[in-house]
């Protein structure tokens, strides 16, 4: 085990009340006097979450984006944000600041408080608070149940790509830089979902985590996994190029497990949000994640998607 | 001006919901659905806000306090925490762990989430998360009040000195590696105070701090600033010790205007909590913070204490 799972490991040992859902959902979900709030707080780090050329207005994005993303899996309405911010240069620092206005004004969201050190590596948090009537978690998928995704996987990991040198069209760099949190699609789902979860360190890992939580076994198509257009141009759509897809972090969708009986409600909530949603797989009984492609199974890769530590 | 400070300037131009309080207070107040929330995110950084040799239980407690005497200050109930950690060697953060796992549990404080990522240098956050009735600001203080402040001031200024290799008390060196959050105090002067915060940079920067958030002037008699046994035995009680001791950081004491016809309410509660409240100053109409030692006008000096960036 890594030093970083044991450290989480304690801190689970400990954190025990119900609101951190054992430190294994996407956000804490804290009910005070009737009202649900959904907290959350989101770390990057400049050379590990972001590359040090990218501009200061897309790690703004990035910091509130990944944060509300977390929200979205959680059917939350955002309202306020506090930021813990390491200052480097005064020029940088400007154009993150008009970044994050920008950013926050966009998801109507009030920044209300925070904290500004000084630090040797350039590095932010950012606790953002929502409130969320259903907050579904990531254990409740259910044998029978449809495994869904929004929108389409892999895009940002050829952004990352493309940000390091590699060809390729703006859109994918974009994915990348500028990842979409699903807020009202969140919403809208999370009445009708058993679980939810977002897309943050890839598909595969994501979902295998999904199982675990949920102690089910989830088969996944691969052949069904959305890839977009730009994608499928950039690195075609083999199974080599599905796997690298599936595995890639940073695509910021919704996952989620929805009662087979319920999917003509996913299909109409695919119409009114505008956003794509793809049956890719299966909830069964049993445990651990399962992959197949055109009928024939898959062995696991080694890596799933991006592991901490 | 720093870098810093246009960067929070900045900050400011945009924080305009009424929970920011201007980004001026001690801590955000959130009204979300009839429930007052308080909200604040304090940083400490390694060499910065705590000294490499300090023990990580120490650092844990003190990561916890500074936050909570934020808390403590808007005279708030905690409830829950969300933790921002870089992580660092193993044996360092599994006793981080452990002190964090004590400290929470001592003040009843819930660890609900948040996140941790590998960093180069040992830097971490802390969300915490209150209610409050009252809320007070720093802001209302009014012409005719009284100025008091918890407790000893100067204890862990010296505290720091001992840490770096000093001669002195161990009750000293306690105060700067386990500064002491007043909750109970903050919570039973909420109702009753126009203005009140935290000291963490020092009496004297806080105080005109206060001064200029409450557009008044504020005038302390070093005479009556309060000063430990420990700390008189340890530095003298003279003018330049009085100064010392206002102008050091990390005390964790609340300093409040109230009403002078309050006074005897103040005392009750100074009873009732167990924790000395002396009167230090009075507030008049004006502006900026004016200091005496013995009925003779006292210069300013230059540094009121610790000043960020």
């Amino acid at each position: 085990m890594s030093g970083e799972a044991d450290f989480i490991d304690l801190l689970r040992s400990f954190a025990t009340h119900p609101a951190a859902r054992g430190l294994i959902d996407d956000a804490a979900v804290l009910d005070v006097g009737g009202v649900r709030l959904v907290l959350t707080h989101d770390m990057i780090v400049d050379g590990v979450h972001y590359l040090p050329a990218d501009p200061p207005e897309d790690v703004a994005w990035k910091l509130v984006a990944v944060n509300l993303s977390d929200l979205a899996a959680k059917g939350a309405e955002p309202l306020a944000a506090l930021l813990g911010y390491g200052l480097g240069d005064a020029e940088w620092d400007g154009r993150f600041a008009e970044g994050l206005r920008a950013t926050l004004d966009g998801f109507c969201m009030a920044l209300i408080g925070g904290d500004t050190v000084a630090m040797p590596v350039r590095a932010m948090g950012l606790t953002a608070i929502g409130t969320s009537e259903h907050a579904p978690s990531r254990s409740g998928a259910q044998p029978g149940d449809d495994l869904w995704v929004s929108g389409s996987i892999g895009d940002a990991g050829a952004g990352l790509a493309i940000a390091r040198g590699a060809d390729g069209p703006d859109n994918l760099l974009q994915r990348y830089r500028r990842p979409y949190p699903r807020l009202e699609l969140g919403q809208a789902l999370a009445p009708v979902v058993h679980a939810m979860m977002d897309v943050s360190d890839g598909l595969l890992i994501d979902a295998a985590r999904m199982a675990a939580a949920s102690r089910v076994a989830i088969a996944v198509d691969l052949e069904h996994v959305p890839l977009s257009p730009d994608l499928v141009a950039f690195a075609g759509d083999d199974r080599a190029a599905r796997l690298a897809a599936a595995t890639a972090g940073d695509d910021y969708e919704l996952l989620f497990a929805a009662a087979a009986a319920d999917r003509h409600v996913v299909v109409r909530l695919s119409e009114e949000t505008g956003v794509s949603l793809t049956r890719i797989g299966a909830v069964s009984e049993g445990e651990n994640l399962s992959i197949s492609h055109n009928g024939e199974a898959v062995p696991l890769p080694e890596k799933l998607g991006y592991r901490h530590g």
